[in-house]
């Protein structure tokens, strides 16, 4: 039956009955729309609007869906992951709960080359069905697009492995999965401390390898005292550039080597964290219309005091993102509803900016403004139908999952 | 086939090939036991410990479930939630995101006033049919028993239709509800700003009425300054000893108003918030054996700095419960696990402190011990069985449900 209607319909798809938040740029605040419709034809939106103005070619044979006056808003965008990892770190939480310091936890073998040793253990096959649950519960609050970057990995098979892991993710799931390259995550041992010969090594042989075979949508590091220095890292996005992928990083998180500046200069998408970006920072990064993605499970878990500079985001007009960072260390994170009632709770983003921050400016940091991330005429029909009487209620609530049904590409 | 087998087995079933957190006060820690078995029979615990050991004929003719090593806790319990109210105040939420001054909320309506005439508006079926996704989420996560106060409705009629509510709430879900009047909660419109007047009502009238239809479990108040006086819960603490009914408060939440030793002097089940409670008033608790209700989800929401006194309460020997406080205004918090990560990651508990607060301490704080709360011979079969490696995930991971499956009282 369904399926005949569908073949009727042309892959015409209709959502009748429904109030919209848009999220269209060109709109203030969410872009609302009362009594609105949206119409899909083979997966792409042909029409986002009043129901009123909804051409009759379109109304006539659609498959139709009636909302029930349900809110509909642009599938949501987590656009900063390392989902794919293998194990947790529960034990070091605990450790640390019990009065633990990093010292001893680090001694315990843990902190991130515990989650290397674990990711290197795992087959890809592991590594996948340990992740498809992380993935499951992202898609069950309306997650649509999910960017999972490597960095457990550290060397050219196994970085190579988790990237193949993040793609089997998303065939396995109705899901568009963008995976990030993030070699220069952390020194692996047997680097044996010697960092520069480590960048040699991602930015020379592990990304092009990596690049050539198409398994990275972009590149992205981890600029920090304990981790690669602002030089470093510029080896490696002058290799990201060769290679023709754009980049991102993690900036500024527990001091500021002016990160930020350095993700401006390469035009990177995204710089994110950016606890401890300044001005300048913030300014360059405007002008770059390099997109702050703000991280604020991360911030929470570790206890971080230091808030990322919200105000001077928005004073210079840089867009900013939100994301869960799901990680085992530091972000144990797998909600975007969640991570948005942080963003507004401990960082004061308001709820329009949470809002935009897990769909279109998602969809910015990730390069993938075109394709999804709002409600409009030529993009992919990524939606989330939600049992709410008001948006802010996404933000609100914590812990409540009101997500009616999802759709990805249309279906 | 189930049917027959139960009938069969004359109502015994078994759990085995599991690892139990028994949560036995008699045990270290979380009275762990690696290869274990549970047994229950017409619905109570008939074994907890070793497979081993397991007496043959409980092994034989029970109804059986292969655990496959799964941990199996008591069924979580959450000893203090609003859960029955009406609307929400997702409003409010944002216009103070927006900037709005307390004042300027006010003036909109806004507050725990606008609860109050929201839950006055509802029939008793509406607030059955609004409260009951939000239980559902409790019960998502292994919740098996749920207190709920009233403290909306503020006059006979509407605190009653309040309790009625969350009977009803029991009644349609296989879940355990305790009921406790908060009549002492805020003041409403018509008392036109006469507290004692107020007093005289609830303690004179209404608690009288209330328990003598056998409504409330217990009596609870609001201790502070935005409140009531202690001098004015002592009022209410009389008449709720006249009823035979156990008492609970809400103190020292936004100041040292000494409610913790109020809440001693009268043998309170337990004292709740307790963030500016100072060492006298642990030392009472201890002494009267008044649980500390640990509430994290209302000081992230509400951006408290004072943390409760856990050293003290540890040092004192102070049981302490955790749990979610869900209400409108200040916990739309509606899951027992992220209310463990709060507790852990905002005021340092343990993680056996986090499981022993939604378990054991939960059930003491409601007087159900010898009931529920530890996985122990002759209290009921309420458990919650997990897909995890180990019970500190339960506390470490954030928006992510691992609840294989959820039985209460055997089934
Ligand atoms: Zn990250
Ligand atoms: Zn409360």
């Amino acid at each position: 039956m369904a399926a005949e209607s569908k073949s009727r319909a042309g892959g015409l798809r209709l959502w009748r009955n429904a109030r919209l938040a848009t999220m269209a740029e060109s709109s203030a605040g969410l872009g609302i729309v009362e009594q609105g419709a949206i119409a899909a034809r083979d997966g792409r939106i042909v029409y986002a609007g009043p129901e009123a103005e909804l051409p009759s070619t379109l109304a006539q044979g659609a498959e139709t869906v009636d909302c029930e006056g349900r809110w509909i808003t642009p599938g949501l965008i987590d656009c900063h992951t390392h989902l794919v990892h293998a194990g947790n770190r529960a034990n070091e939480f605990e450790m640390r709960l019990a009065g633990a310091s990093y010292e001893e936890v680090a001694r315990a073998g843990g902190g991130i080359v515990s989650s290397v040793k674990s990711l290197r253990a795992a087959s890809e096959d592991d590594l996948v069905t340990q992740s498809l649950p992380r993935l499951d519960a992202l898609i069950a609050e309306g997650a649509t697009t999910i960017e999972i970057k490597s960095g457990y990995g550290l060397d050219l098979e196994n970085e190579k492995k988790s990237l193949r892991a993040a793609r089997q993710l998303g065939e396995k799931r109705p899901v568009t999965i963008r995976t990030t390259f993030l070699g220069a995550h952390a020194l692996p041992p047997e680097a044996r401390g010697d960092k520069d010969a480590f960048i040699d090594l991602v930015a020379k042989e592990i990304l092009p390898a990596v690049a050539a075979e198409g398994l990275a949508d972009a590149v992205d590091g981890f600029c920090e005292g304990i981790a690669f220095s602002p030089d470093q890292m510029a080896r490696v996005f002058d290799a990201a550039k060769a290679a023709g992928l754009p980049v991102k990083l993690h900036a500024d998180q527990l001091s500021n080597l002016h990160g930020a500046e350095l993700a401006a200069r390469y035009g990177a998408l995204s710089a994110d964290h950016l606890e401890y970006t300044d001005e300048a920072g913030a300014v360059a990064m405007a002008k770059a219309g390099t997109v702050a993605t703000i991280l604020p499970g991360a911030y929470y878990f570790i206890r971080e005091t230091k808030k990322p500079p919200i105000g001077l985001f928005r004073q210079h007009g840089v867009k900013m993102a939100v994301a869960t960072d799901n990680n085992p260390g530091t972000s144990p994170l797998t909600s975007l509803l969640m991570t948005m009632n942080m963003a507004a709770t401990l960082f004061g983003l308001t709820v329009d900016e949470c809002l935009a921050g897990v769909t279109r400016e998602a969809a910015r940091a990730l390069g993938l403004l075109g394709e999804t991330g709002t409600l409009e005429v030529g993009k992919s029909a990524d939606l989330a139908i939600w049992d709410i009487e008001r948006p802010a209620e996404l933000v609100y609530r914590m812990g409540f999952n009101p997500l009616h049904a999802r759709i990805w590409r249309g279906q």
